[in-house]
């Protein structure tokens, strides 16, 4: 329904900022903006107030810079973490997704992002330089980094490995190889080459 | 990602909230609250604005009973339209999805639904007293009922046909059969059926 007359300007409005969301299109947009419509008026005001006040109240650990409510995340805060080890991961998503795990008991660090000279993202718009001054400050035996397998990742890594060059730290990436329960014939043939040349003795 | 624990509540609730809309999950909704987080935050204030003013501004043609901004929507209003066909619709997307065919001139009636039992949906919750009230006017010949192609379609054609039973009006419902240019391969069995039923000859 491109270019689609909406019989209000009220609606038109709210599908078009609904749209502007990522991966949702006029279409999804219109049904969203009539389910709402049709629900109760605070469905619709819970929803807009936890919008805004996501986006004027957040608050970054001032240590990992994740999302946190205090100035200090629930993470960093936990004297049971291990903080001998910094996994570097490109946002929440990251720390939600190695959390998930179960077997990462180190501290977190979000970069905000990878270098992508495309999107116009550089080192300076990172957290980068905050990154090497936890390393520099010592205690950090290992950082793990664990942003997207693609180009942008992997210029990261070298990056962030170039720049903690003169300090002792191991600096490590996650493994890169089959999917586990995953048919080998769905494997890309670029992450398959990459499993047979990285392969492990059984 | 189920009961993931977020670092902070303000991201919570928007997840929350945002994944109480249809469709959309609690994965879905943290990549659409990390993107306003990332972008900047007239953003998300205009999407909250506008999903506000939607639900409290909205007004409804006291005629058609489709979304408008004014008392008497567009087409209503419109005295190029042929005001002796109605076409029921469920919602405004039945609106838009019929004007986009470009070869109807007659005029709407919005329903708000269809009959339905197992939703807790009866006749009183939608606008079929307003649909018997008008074709009681007089003026109306034709009435064509435009609703889901479902069971609870069905019953609403059905009752709809019994309500307007005494009166001199036409009630028709759109055909039912193969999609143009579908594979008859991928047409269900059902609509194959039926498509064979009502054949017409070449």
């Amino acid at each position: 329904m491109p270019n689609e007359k909406y019989p209000s300007r009220l609606l038109e409005r709210a599908v078009t900022e609904i749209s502007k969301l990522p991966g949702i299109g006029r279409r999804t947009a219109l049904r969203l903006a009539l389910h709402l419509l049709q629900t109760d008026a605070t469905r619709s005001h819970a929803l807009a107030e936890s919008i805004v006040k996501l986006r004027d109240e957040v608050r970054y650990c001032h240590k990992c810079h994740c999302i946190s409510d205090t100035d200090l995340c629930d993470i960093c805060a936990n004297p049971l973490r291990d903080t001998t080890q910094v996994c570097v991961v490109e946002n929440v998503r990251g720390v939600l997704s190695v959390e998930a795990t179960g077997v990462y008991h180190g501290l977190y660090h979000v970069l905000g992002g990878v270098i992508s000279p495309v999107d116009g993202v550089g080192p300076a718009d990172l957290t980068l330089d905050a990154l090497v001054a936890r390393v520099a400050e010592g205690g950090v035996k290992e950082v793990i980094m664990a942003l997207s397998p693609t180009m942008e990742g992997d210029t990261t890594n070298f990056y962030v490995a170039r720049r903690l060059e003169g300090f002792d730290v191991k600096v490590s990436v996650l493994s890169r190889g089959v999917s586990v329960g995953d048919d080998l014939e769905y494997t890309d043939e670029v992450t398959l080459s990459r499993a047979i040349a990285d392969r492990q003795a059984l």
